[in-house]
């Protein structure tokens, strides 16, 4: 993971200007394991914050850039061009960045959700990227050690059939109408920016992509009833989802900007007929782990697990020094680095992927078709 | 609560003959607060086990009965007959016993749910107690103090707007075809005994009566998802509601009885647009209660609490010594008994009544109904 | 564990009039399982509080009295006169009663410290009870259910050779000078009628027993530090000691009254070269128990464990409704009857004895000599 | 705290060679925040793993060196010589490269304990290091956010006067003789390389450094009892220490590496007369804080705290998004650059410096000495 001799890899970064949370939060991710060096950007669309955000990163001036469209193109001349982008802007303005450097070759990492509407990304898996460029899209909570593990524990059968799926994300942030002064909220609750979902698409496609990364099931129809209860805002947020999943496993779905009480309350459950698993974000290195019949078992990361389960991969540090939510990103970054690199094999399946990405916007899709048919039971594969 | 001066009730019981559960729970119950001598019972149908249930507590020979039929007259005309009998048999059994005694002015404690039909408990609303003879209901989880306190917290509006209810009750004792050995499990998973309801007979309508009571919102309508998942089982054994409560409050109840790793995991979360509440039935002596913009408090059974709300009520002993299952289960016996004795005030709108088994029974009607309908979204009132 | 057919005991009280927190306690515990009934006492020194909280109590007119010399005498010349009494007095008021009842052939259940001085304590043993009266010391916190557990895994050898100990009982509620206001720290503050240790004797003595009740180690020597923060205070308020175990095991004990946010904050873990345990009384129904390489697994009363220790015994109710202070009370008192009824092989070594109260008593003594030596190693053996 | 504009600092490393544990965590705490660039190294004496080591890392073959003596000469003497170094060995060979590097002009980020002896540690103070080469010890405990907000917490008077202290650090990883097969346990083992105390100088010190930097108390006298219970075990493998601080306040510290089923179980708790505070590295995003007489307060990282004393400082994201022990690592690392590119007034007092360094290694001597002489307290300023 890193620190093997291989050189790093020019990065270029489109949004996150000063002050931009997940910009700055993939730049971590981009250093932890030192596979990256960034060295370009169009950090933002207006060129005063785009040269100052640009200047404080170090980057030449000659690659500050303040279109994305011009950076993709002069960017692919250069001979020490940059060799992947990471795309942090609004929801709206993936698409576009995502088609060009893909267009040119450069490998995208892309953060979620893919795009702001189910046509757009339908649209971007048409494109054909040159030089094989690759796609990662930032489902970061996958990236979690014990979720990893978790994933592995359900392949291996140790929980035998599932059968029931509890997924949940709480938060309060939204709790009152906070967006005129606020950044964030601003373009996260504005159908312009974010698309047809609010929470949905901000927290509640976060918590599909891990049910479904862990679980391995696929999803045949959803039940689900939207709210907003903050007067005058346009998109949902409060969230309730029923899930039919293929195979016969249910499950249900809570996502939540007005929880009181909740910072970041990402929580996955799931039972088969043999054993049991819980875990909760905001406690990462921990996981229950519960056979029929068999007192609960707290694992954690990097911990021992009896049977033939291996202890949870993808760590840095041993169990009781705990990593958090920017080892998990960078995992994610690191082992798309060895993808880059041409290993790929060692993470088949780990990594989302632009099928993640279509899939997420059809289930956001699926759920505000659901909840303004009153609840009628929507297909996945029909939206 | 007791040791007050006040005579002791002399009390029956129906069912719970030795080995039974919850008959045994409800002695612990009638004995703990000194409100209540057991003197009576038909414990058994089977004459062997009534006899010698009762005589292992102690009854005089000519108060073992057989039939309930039987010990109503007989009682009723004692002048040292019983004031109070508790129904503790299968579901199907509480009508008979619940109408025998009242219409011989026997007050009556009856185990939840109230009847195993909707029309039962219609019909027994119906009945006209002689002397006034009054019913209980023993939704036991409501005698929680820090329930109590929760309805507290609700009502005096540190909540503020109720917006959105997360309820659930997992268990995980039927993962598996353990009818046929488990007497328990046999009648609970018998529609002839039981109702039509499996989980959501069984627990789910605890959870529901536990939100009803702490949100005292009402309910408009719900859209249900019921499953079965062991093969051959003929009653649901988890179960997925969505709820919309009048005023605009929206809800999510799971209960489970196949969800492996918990053992009588009834938890509720309560947000409202001021302020966030969570209880897990499991430790019971604790509660979440989080002000907008204010870190988490961690009430307690008897601890201070800030602001106007008084701390719980209905303890015994102080913040630290838990209590449990066994005097909230008496709590309930023992306001009870102070209304018996004509002392009721106190205890307004806080011991569960006939009213609140009649909407259980509609609750679990309604989700019945809707999951057969592929979750069309019913209203009680039209069940 | 009761409701067996057995008559039940009649019980006394010496101390414990109308607003006693200890005596409502004992009376609860004594009627949890039906094994008792309160029909005498001397429940106060004042003729008035004797006489309303006797009244209140339902005791007959000749029963109520005022002096336990007299209640000693009449109701030992009753012929339904008590067959036990609890003694829920001051400290210092322990040992008269507790004489004169064991000489008069009457039971004792006495609560904790034996008595206020060391001296008391051994001259307490060398009476000669009457009829082979029975003594039972109230320390309650051995009745929980998994500390029971936690005794049979070290006596099964699970944990292996014991190392280490760590034990702490932490509370807050004397952490201003609460003294003139308040009956309970009133005298639990007294030397005169607490003895020379406060903390340590009031809720450090409960630390201790349970860690030799659990380890089954005896103590060779104990090095203390004792501390009076609150200006004024006669007796310590904060405990620090070191432990040295014969066999070579190592602990820690802390006790103290003004750990602010600790509302009776008993903890207990230990560790061998196998395995460890950690439990605390706060939430009593769970124990963590881990073998070496191994993941940490949560015990629960009445749940199960893997390998041939049982599970817990001692319970009421299943796995998830908890049990608390009050059954863990319960527990004494109920198989002290079984004991006073003549069964008692199987509580062999489970229940508390005029030995433990005379080793607590040391232990105090040690601590109290420690301490004023700058923390000179003592033995018990010694004091 | 970096992306600033300000350029990289130029770092080398001493130790450190692959499959080192301290050594990796250094990288990454460097790399974390884009303040250092490490471009050279004594990785390890043995040449072969230092060479290999270096590749790896990238560095220029002629910055790869296998002697730290010509690694301190060599780069002072290039233009673009690093300015900065880890020293990352075991404790024996601190000493050396640190005087070598401070005497040669450059600043030194030395792993703890600082030295093995106290007597180097003395003379390592008696340096005159060349052009104001700054010393940070990597204690890196104090970079988490909470326990910079528990310091803050004590200074600004919300916990009154301190009274008791509660350290301990638990770890299980040497129950058995694990040394043979084992580089880890090996050194820190072996008196020879880690100097006189085994856990009390590779955990006890990081408890002790923690209490006393979020105590702010100094510290007056210890009593101590070490014990090594692994047989052959040649230091300390479990700790038991009485604290004496000026000005009265008392605290217990406790240490293992035998207490099975911890993993890195470091945790402090302080009281005071108006509030207490009780944190665990473990899940190091949330501090119990309780004001006396009011409920106990979960505070978050990052997350909101009432009255006068800010939110936690030195936090990339927000709270719910859990940081871990790699960023509080990075958190000293990131701060050192502010100080060496001469903005050092915001971190006073933040660092861990020299004196820090020699304090605990008299800790660690002190505490030797007690135990030897059966538990005498030994002042802290006579050894």
């Amino acid at each position: 993971m890193a620190e093997n001799g291989a050189k790093r890899i020019r990065l270029g970064m489109v949004g996150g200007g000063t002050g931009a949370f997940i910009g700055y939060v993939h730049r971590i991710a981009a250093r932890i394991d030192g596979d990256y060096d960034l060295v370009a950007g169009a950090l933002s669309s207006r060129p005063d914050v785009a040269l100052e955000s640009g200047r404080n990163l170090g980057f030449a001036e000659d690659r500050i850039y303040t279109s994305y469209e011009e950076m993709a193109v002069r960017e692919s001349q250069r001979p020490d061009g940059i060799q992947a982008v990471s795309i942090v802007t609004p929801n709206h303005m993936h698409f576009g960045p995502a088609k060009a450097f893909l267009e040119a070759g450069i490998h995208v990492i892309c953060d979620k959700p893919i795009t702001s509407t189910l046509e757009d990304a339908r649209a971007l898996a048409t494109i054909r990227p040159k030089n094989g460029a690759q796609f990662l899209l930032t489902h970061n909570y996958t990236g979690y050690p014990l979720i990893r593990q978790a994933r592995e524990l359900v392949k291996s059968g140790r929980l035998g059939t599932i059968r029931v799926i509890q997924a949940e994300y709480a938060q309060d942030w939204l709790t009152n109408a906070a967006e005129p002064d606020n950044k964030q909220a601003s373009w996260r609750t504005d159908p312009a920016r974010s698309g047809a979902g609010g929470a949905i698409g901000d927290i509640g496609t976060h918590a599909y992509n891990l049910l479904r990364f862990v679980s391995g099931l696929k999803t045949d129809s959803i039940s689900a009833d939207l709210q907003s209860f903050v007067a005058g805002r346009q998109l949902d947020d409060n969230v309730h989802i029923l899930l039919r999943m293929t195979g016969g496993a249910r499950g249900m779905l809570w996502a939540s900007q007005v929880a009181v009480g909740n910072e970041n309350g990402l929580g996955l459950r799931i039972y088969g007929d043999k054993a049991g698993l819980e875990w909760r974000q905001e406690n990462p290195n921990q996981m229950w782990f519960t056979e029929f019949g068999q007192p609960r078992q707290l694992l954690t990361r990097g911990g021992s697990i009896s049977g033939d389960v291996a202890p949870s991969m993808n760590i840095r540090i041993p169990g009781g020094h705990p990593e958090g939510y920017l080892e998990a990103f960078a995992t994610l970054y690191s082992q798309f680095a060895e993808i880059i690199r041409g290993n790929a094999e060692p993470y088949a399946g780990l990594l989302p992927t632009m099928a993640d990405g279509i899939e997420g916007m059809a289930f956001i899709t699926a759920a505000v078709q659901s909840s303004k048919a009153d609840g009628k039971w929507v297909k996945l594969s029909e939206v």
